[in-house]
């Protein structure tokens, strides 16, 4: 049936069995694509009857759709011209596994973390009621995106308007992990009365709303979206789905099916497992340190079988991380030590949390940042900015540990001390360096290991990069230059001692950061050095929105490798 | 009766007659301080009898008091040690305007924007039950703050506590300006059903809920207060206040009471009547021009009158930031030109719409940053970081224009490109340089102004700062310095050609930048140096939370004044 249908128009001229029989490819489909590529296989195996409702009642892209959030959109590409690389394996990496204008006019975004779609359309709609045009809104939201502030805000915005707008939430029961919050108690009433309890957060928000049931059944869904198209005000469309849908195993296993590996061997020592053992450890001898995640416990290494054993002192607080930052720093103020893990394109949604509740009150939380690192693939899931955004924020004290010993040396002395806010990147891949590393007082965290000590030229290589620092020294052996290595290990603060000890014998600084280039690092030592006549050369990642690009190509750009660094230095020396 | 009341200790050994009295000489004493002073008047002077209340029953700081927003603290600071500042003219500027753990501890938190108190809550109790503690938390949320999605986020996770948790809904019926959104029109149903609808927002989060009518009257709250002291769960307690209460101007005025002017004269002639006169021509002109505000459309010029004119073009969202930027980019995108009207430190709640959903969309609309400085007053309202948090941002377009026709000419240019997103920061002085400025295509932008060749030292003079470069270009004159004087305009990116030409004739560079130093524009240009022989002098705001600290101190601190930066230059020389 596939076959037969290369963009929404036909779709249309499909009987329901057919529609079904669709929906059976679309599925089979997908599960081999997932388990190949790695991808989100529950949250898509949930919504194909659902997508393929909507682009069969609707007009998209004359109906706007947004989807959110926008990784459960794979059925949707599929039908909208981008089958090719769900089925042919030459082309799997073509495409992002989230909403993205550039592939088709059926995405209108590009859309990454959850919970914006409800605003989205408050501005579509505003725009074509402004315009004087006349069609359908859509924003789909679910799979845990209405825990984040936003979608709240989006909604009570959204009631006010006095026009077609239709809000459909996917209901599966889950976030990435369970649900959490008061809401989602609501939502399980709303399912088990049929949708008809008084108790109704979308009317007490001031909409109107509908319910069906069986959100994977096409008939019903069809029958669903054409008594409310062309409606002339706001709509709740609330549809029951089943997350994982199809595939047993998924269906049993919601959580763990929510994003699907590669059929890859992946190595048990990565750094979630290594920071939850360690965790695990300290937790069972010391009930005030309390690990927090916003919805995404999984992937950074708080199994179920963690939560288990930690029981209360595990806390997911659902997808919104401002609420998580704020929280932790209650916490820290009285004296309990909350340990925050978050992505770091996630940690972006708290900044002024991170600024006001946490720095200005000065609480010393932890915060593990996860993912920080320049990435290819999907530019909305970039680790790049986290240096710039928070180094610059008073009392907080930025680490960028480099091997899994100074990781673990740090992470336990953010855990006993209380004078702090500590953010730690944690590493991205496992260096283990034999090395003990031991962290006595505040200073330690302030002064640079000088691991080489050379002249004319210094490397300072901060976290992942201090790989590539030795790599760039030994590069500089060969030429008989004999560079002085240091892992600066903090990147909010200078270690002016070691910087003016520098200019003695050096007159090159080299900068490497596996983060976003401006505003970071090395921008700080350059103008530590902008008064002197030491030259610096700093090294990080581009302002650039560099969507589905490889990281080999970002690396090249940035000339992020020891060749191209090299020349850079000869054509100052 | 206030000077019996030092401490909330010596308020239970009042009557509730003498309790009145006591409402009463805090009303005066309020109405005489505010007047004089500038301040919050409004919120304030609607819940005096509610905090009194508070403090009859409950035991602070043992039972824990979180105000939100908290702004509306001058009662509870009379009552905590602190009314000498309201009563002696001398010390009227010894206390801050919100929450402040340095003046007294019944203040727990530094406190700035809004929507915080429940998260802070549900850190407290979830503080207090692992330590088996056993005292009350009390957040009390209102004037506006619950339209905040951090709030939502809040009541979302407070609902699932198995312990005691007190949520007071402050409900004046007004946010700054009116309240926004759907939420609002569930709290009206309450008001009206004397809180027994049964469609209810805080019992769909899973709350239970009492409401209290006359929340103005001290014996009824002080019942209402005792009926959930020591409760086991947690319980929104809905009460309705009268804002401006007790004084009739501000009861009849509730937005333009909300703040209350020191009495002195006020200049006309300031950014937002200029911004609101320009964009009222421009937009009646162009229906597809729409201004945005959240909750804050009075203090950024956007009056009733403006509102009037304008009708649907104008959108106030309520407090929720987040959602005003990706409203914005929604607009944008579909060929809408949005002007969002915002204040520094409130536009750092949205970084992550601003990275994702305005800049890697690209949508062109036009982001107001006013109050944008360094500042004195309360720590939580300086608007020193958005250059540090903005300008690193790909795509995105960030300018600084140094006088009104600047100001106006970069505005205007804004409104009529598509092709990026621009911020442009409200200059804080009008100076009306009487030049003409036209922009007639991007590159201008991006062009510096050359306002004095000179050479061997260049001031980079940024935004408000140009009037303290044109201040050192003289006092270099006297010692026989040509400098050279720019206007950079543009913060997010360098202009290159002119940074080259300088090499040629300059040694050193002098930045200035009216925001922090710290990652922002200056270090950009050292960075650009870094390589080279020039020498470069940076000056900014202080990576420091300077609170309640005169501006002057700062700028000593900071060597923001002439004298200073001579004397940096010539130990250098």
């Amino acid at each position: 049936m596939l076959e037969k249908v290369n963009n929404p128009q036909d779709l249309k001229k499909l009987s329901i069995d057919e529609l079904n029989v669709l929906a059976s490819d679309i599925r089979n489909l997908l599960i081999e694509k997932i388990y190949a590529t790695g991808g989100h296989m529950g949250s898509n195996l949930g919504i194909v009857e659902l997508t393929i409702a909507m682009h069969y009642v609707f007009n998209s892209p004359v109906d706007k759709f947004i989807f959110d959030v926008s990784h459960q959109t794979y059925t949707h590409k599929i039908l909208t011209g981008r089958k090719d690389a769900f089925i042919n394996k030459d082309l799997y990496d073509s495409i992002s596994g989230f909403s993205t204008p550039k592939e088709s006019k059926h995405d209108l975004f590009k859309i990454g973390h959850t919970s914006t779609s409800i605003s989205l359309a408050c501005g579509i709609c505003k725009a074509r009621d402004i315009k004087k045009e006349n069609y359908n809104v859509i924003a789909l939201i679910g799979d845990g995106a209405l825990s984040g502030g936003e979608a709240f805000e989006g909604l009570n915005n959204a009631s006010l308007l006095n026009s077609n707008l239709i809000i459909v939430i996917n209901d599966n029961e889950m976030s990435i992990s369970n649900n959490q919050g008061g809401l989602y108690d609501n939502l399980a009433l709303l399912r088990k009365t049929n949708g008809t309890a008084t108790l109704n957060y979308f009317k007490a928000l001031g909409f109107d709303y509908k319910y069906v049931e069986d959100g994977n059944d096409i008939n019903s869904l069809i029958n669903a979206f054409l008594s409310i198209k062309n409606i002339n005000h706001p709509i709740v469309l609330h549809v029951h789905t089943l997350k994982g849908k199809g595939l047993e195993w998924a269906e049993q296993n919601k959580e763990k099916s929510h994003w699907v590996n590669k059929k890859t061997f992946v190595s048990t020592d990565n750094y979630a497992n290594i920071t939850a053992d360690f965790l695990l450890t300290k937790m069972k001898r010391n009930k005030k340190i309390v690990a927090i995640s916003p919805a995404t416990p999984l992937s950074t290494g708080l199994t179920p079988e963690f939560r288990k054993q930690v029981k209360d002192q595990f806390i997911d607080v659902g997808i919104c991380e401002s609420h998580a930052i704020t929280f932790a720093s209650a916490l820290a103020k009285l004296d309990i030590k909350p340990v925050v893990c978050v992505s770091s394109s996630f940690l972006q949604r708290a900044y002024d949390q991170l600024n006001q509740d946490l720095a200005m009150n000065n609480c010393p939380a932890t915060i593990l940042v996860y993912n920080a690192k320049i990435a290819g693939g999907d530019c909305t899931h970039v680790g790049q900015y986290d240096i710039a955004l928070l180094s610059h924020i008073p009392n907080l004290v930025c680490l960028a540990p480099v091997s899994k010993n100074q990781y673990l040396a740090l992470l336990d002395y953010s855990l006993k001390q209380k004078t702090y806010p500590m953010v730690i990147r944690v590493p991205s891949i496992v260096i283990d360096d034999n090395k003990q590393y031991k962290i006595k007082t505040h200073k330690d965290l302030f002064t640079y290991q000088i691991t080489n000590k050379g002249s004319k030229v210094a490397i300072l290589a901060l976290g992942n990069f201090y790989t590539l620092g030795k790599d760039l020294l030994k590069e500089l052996e060969k030429i008989n230059i004999q560079a002085t290595l240091i892992n600066p290990i903090c990147y909010s603060s200078l270690d002016t001692n070691t910087l003016d000890e520098l200019l003695k014998d050096h007159d090159y600084v080299i900068t490497l950061e596996d983060g976003l280039l401006e505003s970071g690092f090395g921008y700080k030592i350059a103008n530590y050095y902008a008064k002197t006549k030491m030259k610096v050369l700093t090294y990080g990642g581009d302002k650039n929105f560099n969507d589905l690009m490889p990281l080999n190509k970002i690396y090249h750009k940035c000339h992020l490798n020891v060749k191209q660094i090299v020349k850079d230095l000869f054509s100052l020396i």
